[in-house]
Formats: C-alpha cells, structure tokens, sequence
C-alpha cells in the first residue's frame, strides 16, 4: 500500500477503505508518511468529503494509535460529556457531581485551558490542595465507588490527533465536518467512556457559525458514535452571550456551587439540567429525559448534587471548606467597575470579546507557560435583553494587577453592543440530536 | 499576505489574484513556504481548477524564479518546439535545421533524456566530438548568423518548476492542465522565444490519455501563450506505435539524416512538415501553412536542409562525416532478431513497451547517473498494419551487451499484438489549435 495511491483514490472522490484509514493513521503517526502528503490528502477529504463509513473508520484508527483507557471492570454505562467549548462555560463542574449524584458513573479525563480562562482542571485548582493527577487504581476506584472523577491526561490519549490537528491549522483544512467529528469522538473514546453527551455551540463565537453546520458536525459526531457502539446524543446550543455570570476560574466555581445549591443563572441550570437528563437516558439510569431532569431538580434541591461535589474535592486531595463556605475561595483583591456609556437595551454581549477582556484581567493563558491568576476575572452585571442607563455597572473585573483594567476594559465596552431595540432572546437549547 | 489565507481562498473556489500567486510561488522556491502548505494548496488547484488568468498569472510567476534568457538582440521572431514526448521522437534533430534552412531563427536549450532513450542531447552526442555546452555569445552569434543552436542548459531556468514538480510528483496532483501548461510553458518562455509550436500527444503511452484531454491541455497552453505575448500553436497527435523505424541514439540520427535528405519514414517525414510549417507561419517566414509546407519539402529535397544540420554540428565541434555518410556512425555491434511467433496483422505496437525494450538494450538510462550505449536500440522491421508470418522479423535488437537481448526481446513480443484482422490507422495529426 503507498500513500500516492489513496491520496489519487480521495481525489478522484472514491470512498477509502478501513485499510486505507489505517494505513494512513499508522503511517503519519510513526512518521513514515511525510507532512506534505499528509496535507495534500487532508485538502482532498475538506474538498471531497468522507462517507459515514470512513469517517467512523477514521475515528477508530485515530484511537488505535495510542493509549485507550479501559474502563471494562466498572460495571454499568460509563458516561462522558463534551463541548465544543463556550466563554464562561461551567457546565462540566456542574454535570459530573450532579449526574453521579443521580446514579451515573462519570469518569472524566479533561485539559488544561489556552485562551480566554482556565480549563475544567484550572478552575478545579482554585480549590486548595485539590489535585488532578490520579493514579489509575484510584481513577478505577472512585468511577467504582463514588461514581466519578476529574483528573488531568497521563496516558498518549490519541497522538494522531494531535499531529493531524497541529496540520490542519496550518493548511486550511479545520473546517471540515469528517476531520472535527473524528478529532473530538477519537478523544471521547479513547477516553473509554461507553456513552457521550455532545453539546455543540453554535453562533458568532463559535467554532460553527450556523445552527444547520452545528446539526450537521452533530449529526457526524452522533453517527460516529452509532457506528462504533457508543451511545451518543447531541445538543445543538447557541452560543450568544456567556453562560452565566461569572468569568474566571475561582470566579466560576461559586457560581458552579450556587447551581448545585438549586440557585444560580437561568441559562446555565437550564443548560445543565438538559444535558445531564440526556446524560442519565443514555445512562440507563431513567428511561426517558423528562424523569431525568426531574431527578436532577430533587437532587439539586435536596443537597445531595453539591454533597457529590463535596466528595469529589475530598477524594482529590482538596480542602471542602471553600465548597461548605464558598466566600472563602481567593478572590483578586483589586476591582475595577465597568459602566455604560449609553442607555439603551444590551442588544448583543460578545462572548468573544468577554473571553479576551478575561484573559486580559489575568484569568487566561496567552502561551502554555503562563501562570493563572485564579482569582481574577469578570462577573457580569447586565445581560442581554437588560435596560441600562449611562454610568449603570456592566460588569465588574477582578485582578491582582491594577494595570491590567484599562486594555480589560476596552476590550469589554466593545464586548457591550447597546441598543434602543429590545434583543428577542433565542433559547438555550435549539435541538437534540439523537 | 500569508499562504494560509491564499490555501483557504482557492479551497473555497476563489479566483487568486496576480499577487497572490507571484507570493506562493516566490515564497515557495526560497524555502519560506513549507511543502506541507505548498501541497495543501496544489492540492485545492487540482481540484477547484484555475482560470486563463491565474494559469497565465501562475506561469509567468514561475518564470520570474529564475534566470530569462535574453534573445533581444536577434531579429526576428525567435522560434521554439516542444513536444510532450514520445518514443522514437527525433523530431526536434529534423525540425530544427529544416525550419532554420527556410529562414527561421530556432534557439533550442534541450535535455538529457531519462528513459527509454536519450534525449535530443544525447542523441547529438552520439556525432563524435558534438559539444553542447555552448557560451552565451557564441550561443546569440550562432542563431543570429546560423539561424540555430541546439544546446543544454546552463541557467538557472524555472528553479520554481523543478521544485513544484518533484513535489506534485509525491502527492498525487501531476495530472491538473493548468498546473501541467504552466509548467511546460514557463520552461519555453524562460528559455527565451517568442513563438512556440507545441506537440500534444495522446493514446495509451502519452501523459493524455483521450485526443479531448490533449486538446484541453493545448487550448490551455496557446491560452498561455496569447495572455503573455507568445504566439502559440499546437499539434494533437496520436502517439500510437513509435515514430519512424529507429528507436535508440545513433541509430535515430541515421533515420534523421534520412528524413532531411527527402527520404525515411513517412509517419515522422509528415509529422516534421506540419509541424514545420506551423513554425514558419507563427515565425511570419510564410503566411499560410501550404505555402510553408511547399518550402520546406523543397528544401528536403534540394539538400540544405541537411546541410544546415551539417553546419550545426560543425558549429559545435562535431564531426560532420558522419552527416556526409551516416554508415560512420558507431552502431553496436551485437544484433538479435525478434520474430513473429503468430501470423497475421500487426494490430497493435506499444510504443512504451518499445520504450522499454530500448532501454533494456542499453540506448536509456535507468538513473541520471547511468552511461548510454550510444550505438544500441531497436530498428523496427514490421509496424502497424503490417501482415507477418511465424518466424517473419519483426525488428532487430542491437546492444554491446549480448546478455541485453533476453529481456529486451520479451519487452518487445509484449509490445507487438498479432490478430487476424487489419487494424484501422488514424493519421498522425488529429487536429491544430491556434
């Protein structure tokens, strides 16, 4: 088998072979097959598209090259949840107690964040002493016993991946439905999860700008699933303003706690409460999603999601006090307040531009090495649909560098689209695929 | 400008700007575009095509890579062929002195021949004592005077083709017209012509498959050549069975010796004179094709077109008794005879398998680093349409090496198809555009 020879087949729009897949993973992986082809290949699968067959093949191969974790002793469906990622996103710290407290087993592996805010494992360092590398008998264990886990990637999780997406960004050929799915399900998989909740923004910030591209990059990703015995379900959600208030990583982690307390923003228990109904049908745990997300509304209620919460942060090495009490989180000691500079309604609020203003406050990476400050960031006062007058407060930022307010602010004035017009607000939640 | 962007642009079946490819083709040719890009982006080309104007824009691009020869100072229109390549094509050795004969000016920088048999240089090599390596004065001095020069090439032409090529080469994107037209066109215009005749061949051992295919690539070129002030024809000729009888380096000379004599064969012999008189219109020597044609068989037959191959090969050191009494040339002096093992019409005869049953002889190179048997080769006793009985010759094999013939026979028996009925032959020119 050559490398020529399956680029020509995609370029003449012939469907690959399993073989052919392998063959290329393999080759690329280990180096043998050279960037230029592989690139030349990639530019006739944007062009010329995969088939459902190939693209799931794709997936499968991009798992076999590296470590798969197992997760075959834990008895019951072994859930897992992605995004496809959101300014102000909290929802994973909010699923994972809130479903294990339900009865689903959860074992999530998750990264570090580069961009606006930390990661799930960054916000999850703002609690002292919590630590996210766990041994592999005790990931087993508390999967086992507690029904879930957060802690950071050891094991060579799909390193054709990583080669292939470093390829891509380079050569035109990320917006391609086949590669994303397989890039994102591959990671899932090899995750060793049996069943995944998909939640796929889409809207200016995101990486799909229409909801009809973020139901098609679904559709692939739930077909992927189908195709390989994984349960996977999708939703299709928009991507306006930032979910909830709060932006940063110690910042987002009260907020996380008031909505396990049953309190919290509207958009993101909502959010929350969907996607873990979808969680526990694919779980098994209740048969249908409206019991599931009426489980969940007791559960919430009741204490017990916030009590799994608890454990988690016991388990992991981290003091609970900040869960108990969550005023005692370290919080940036500087504040800076932004107001509105005219009167109107806030029409449109950027989660881009939030992102970057909260990078900018300190609460972000710009390269790999940065350090975090975890206490810094943006709580938002006015959302969109929100009436406000000259000088009324937007938001309020927090740092440890007093320095870093003005371009912060700037970047968030602009963030603020205010309006006469009165926004109509689209829901949350514009469709489940399944 | 980033080749990122100029990759996205043509993926998304954009036209690019005159600007945008000089910077690709520049950036690429200095090393500061890596393959992985360049072949991403050959790749959308391939696929979304190219319009008149970029492939004009592309060619002209990769002609700025390098060194331009300069003819300026020549009056007149400078005269250049090219052929797309064909086994047993001398057609270069006769066109040349026949077209300068009848007052054209034909400045010819050539190859070496990898393959079945040498190429044009090679073949003159053959002449004892012929020298191409010729100075860039003596080389001016020469088609100004002489009115041609038949010589290897010592700049630095297209270094821009040489290094887009290898790579189409490795990825699957040869087979593209506008990328095939630009690269033949950049070689021709850099080397310093004004008028271009082209021969596009097509059949089974031709890079064009279908007489369609090679009219596009034609139309393609003289497309390119109208765009940038080249004037432009081409011939679509079938490439069937080899051209005339002989096929190796001395032992085509000896059938080009005899075509510009009046004689040899009349397959090569009316190929030549269309060609020719192609030349002649575009050189504006003759106003209309006939009136060429009627020159240039005169010129056959009153004997100075073979003494103007006289003078070239004096001009450059050759020893010209062996134009004068071409039973000097040094032939090789093992022969074998392949005969016919079946009777009937000669239905078929593979002009690659001659290709490469002349190779095995000893008259090609199988690596840039191999010496030629100058003397070896095939003449062709029996070609298409000929009736043979069991035991008839079919051609005889000549080689210093008599451990040659083995394997050369076998290749040449695979060429030859014997059936019981006449083929129908097509004539050598399907069609000129212009």
């Amino acid at each position: 088998m050559r490398l020529y020879d399956i680029i020509a087949k995609k370029r003449d729009k012939k469907e690959l072979s399993k073989e052919e897949i392998e063959f290329f993973i393999e080759k690329y992986t280990n180096g043998e097959v050279p960037d230029y082809q592989a690139s030349a290949l990639l530019m006739a699968i944007y062009l010329n598209g995969f088939t459902k067959e190939e693209t799931a093949n794709l997936t499968m191969a991009m798992v076999n090259s590296g470590d798969v974790v197992d997760l075959s002793m834990i008895e019951g469906v072994k859930l897992d949840k992605h995004s496809t990622g959101g300014v102000g996103d909290k929802t994973s710290l909010i699923l994972v107690p809130m479903v294990a407290a339900a009865g689903g087993k959860v074992a999530k592996l998750s990264g570090r964040g580069l961009g606006h805010t930390g990661g799930t494992l960054d916000k999850l360092e703002s609690i002292p002493g919590f630590n996210i590398s766990v041994e592999e008998d005790k990931f087993i264990d508390m999967v086992k016993n507690a029904g879930l886990v957060i802690a950071g990637q050891t094991q060579n999780l799909v390193p054709a991946d990583k080669k292939i997406y470093a390829l891509r960004d380079v050569t035109a050929t990320v917006d391609s439905i086949p590669l994303i799915a397989a890039s994102i399900m591959s990671k899932k998989i090899a995750s060793g999860s049996d069943a995944i909740v998909l939640d796929v923004k889409y809207g200016e910030g995101a990486f799909m700008k229409t909801a009809e591209d973020a139901e098609k990059l679904a559709t692939a990703m739930v077909n992927i699933g189908k195709s390989v015995g994984r349960n996977t379900s999708a939703a299709i959600t928009l991507n306006g303003e930032p979910l909830g208030y709060a932006i940063g990583n110690a910042l987002e982690l009260k907020e996380v706690i008031e909505v396990l307390k049953g309190e919290g923003p509207e958009d993101l228990r909502e959010l929350c409460l969907q996607l873990g109904a979808q969680m526990l049908r694919l779980g098994n745990i209740e048969t249908d999603v409206e019991k599931g997300r009426a489980k969940l509304e007791a559960i919430l209620k009741d204490g017990s999601a916030l009590a799994k919460l608890r454990e988690l942060v016991v388990l992991q090495g981290g003091d609970p006090k900040v869960i108990d009490n969550s005023e005692l989180f370290t919080i940036s000691p500087l504040t800076h307040e932004v107001k509105a500079t005219k009167e109107g309604y806030v029409y449109e609020l950027n989660a881009e531009g939030v992102g970057v203003s909260s990078l900018l406050t300190g609460a972000g990476r710009h390269t790999k090495d940065d350090a975090l400050d975890y206490g810094a960031g943006i709580i938002l006062k006015k959302k969109m649909g929100d009436y406000v007058k000259v000088g009324d407060v937007l938001a309020t930022l927090y740092s440890s560098d007093e320095a870093k307010f003005e371009k912060a602010e700037e970047e968030l004035q602009k963030a603020y689209s205010i309006q006469s017009q009165k926004p109509e607000k689209s829901p949350i939640i514009h469709k489940i695929i399944r």
